[in-house]
């Protein structure tokens, strides 16, 4: 079969959050055992990731070097982010694969997101992002065109657009590398966003791109039998944290959809998860939300949370 | 013509030096008209750059932000920086192509740079690179692991290894995209350095790679009928600085190093582009030193320093 699989950031970071290179170096190395496991079945596999933490990362360096090195845009992060993610999992899944005797070459190529340049959020960004700065910090930052807002006691956090992404425009290449038996990394960090201006050519613009809603619409384009969404836990749940709690198996998109607009799901963590599972099941194919170390049993035996067309 | 290019910093960077985000995409949608144009007239085009004042900027972030942020490496470093300058390359290709008509793909990928761990670079590091730091300054990143050396009055400055290259090891993916038509930019700074650890895995090593070597090693992977160095000079210079100073055109391996053992090129700049050239010559190819902006008469004209087998 051919996967979609989509790693979160914690598959690329310590169990405390630490982004540290070597506690990436670690989880990263883990994370790619799975997908090797999953290779070995002989199935095809495209890998994206996020780079929540790894951007945080950056968004720090860019702030506190800000009197010495221009700071770069967020967009600009976003690629760095697809170059070193690219760069560790490249080594992890070449050394997992030689452990198995698996003959593949894996490659990482730089991906852009397409988005509406007239998304509300550029007049509008309501997006968090980074972290909390004084009111003199966030006025530097101001200074190089960013949109900084008083939240209070906190202090001053920086926000973004975060629009829906419109187009993968590396999908052509991503299918040549399919077709000749690449194991392909791409859209980290759902793409890096750009625009299209009215001459016609593209430009970075500085937003976040949802990763699984990014996942959702490569499945899609890439005509893959399943999307996974790999995250920390086996299955989404229903009345999560009440006496009431149970795990959502195989699943239809109708009755996925009635638990989503019931409120079931939290809105920054497994609420966006499954919006990008359910549009690509609506597309027609197969929606997975499960733990990584799961991804074979959920392919092969419908294991997670399954989102099937009825 | 299959043609290799190499394109170094200064393609990349404004005319005074300034890395800025807003200079870099200006460089290098000039740079990419120019690729355009050798598109343009039928040719098969394999991009590589360099990438030191990018990799300059953010060993400074990496410093100021020691204290809040652990540094990364500085093979991260590269890997970012072929995130960031893929991601201007193709927006500026993908215009240039537009402008002229030209329907082809363009893809950036992740590259790494196999060298010898054995490398004695590595137990007595050499290559200077970065800023001058206080002591004070330059033992914090000490503790990070990374050598730095007493320079006497301009402070601390940081040295590394600067290995061979021994092979590109995206080479396959990067031949399975030229078949299939795309305009490939790999290899960027040199690659990302990685070794070969005794139990046969790949992992990240600090180190800083001629890009040029990289590009004359590409080039014979690929077999391509020209390597281009494009540079901000026409041509290589013979008694350079002297009143007897003349550009030097089409020339023989024999007497380039000739030239070069009578050390007519300086070690920082046009020495290492020289060595690569010929490098690539007595490979069997064609290779040209020249200004980015002649390349196209270059490979259908012979324009610039051409050195040939014979």
């Amino acid at each position: 079969m051919r996967v979609l699989l989509a790693l979160g950031g914690n598959a690329m970071t310590a169990p405390d959050g630490s982004a540290t290179p070597a506690a990436q170096i670690e989880a990263i190395g883990t994370a790619m055992e799975s997908v090797a496991d999953l290779v070995a079945r002989g199935h095809e596999v495209v890998l994206t990731h996020g780079n929540g933490p790894q951007v945080g990362n950056l968004l720090v360096k860019n702030e506190l070097a800000a009197r010495v090195v221009p700071p770069v845009p967020l967009d600009w992060c976003g690629a760095q982010t697809q170059g070193t993610i690219g760069f560790i999992s490249l080594n992890a899944l070449d050394a997992a694969f030689s452990r198995r005797g698996i003959d593949k070459r894996v490659t990482a190529i730089v991906t852009r997101t397409l988005i509406d340049a007239d998304d509300e959020g550029f007049t509008k960004p309501t997006k968090p992002i980074g972290r909390y700065l004084d009111a003199e910090a966030a006025q530097q930052m101001i200074a190089y065109g960013q949109t900084w807002e008083d939240r209070g006691e906190r202090g001053w956090r920086r926000v973004v657009a975060s629009p829906d992404p419109q187009e993968i425009l590396e999908v052509p290449t991503i299918r040549t590398l399919i077709e000749s038996g690449h194991v392909v990394i791409a859209a980290g960090g759902g793409g890096i966003p750009v625009v299209r201006g009215e001459d016609g050519t593209l430009r970075g613009v500085e937003a976040v791109i949802d990763k699984d809603r990014s996942a959702a619409l490569l499945a899609e384009a890439l005509g893959v039998d399943a999307l996974v969404i790999a995250t920390d836990v086996d299955n989404a749940i229903l009345d999560y944290g009440t006496d009431s709690a149970r795990p959502i198996g195989r699943v239809s998109i109708v009755e996925m959809e009635s638990y989503a607009a019931a409120g079931q799901f939290a809105s920054g963590s497994m609420g966006p998860k499954v919006e990008a599972a359910l549009r690509f099941a609506r597309s027609g194919g197969r929606s997975i939300i499960t733990s990584l170390h799961r991804i074979v049993e959920a392919i092969e035996d419908d294991f997670g949370t399954v989102i099937v067309a009825d």
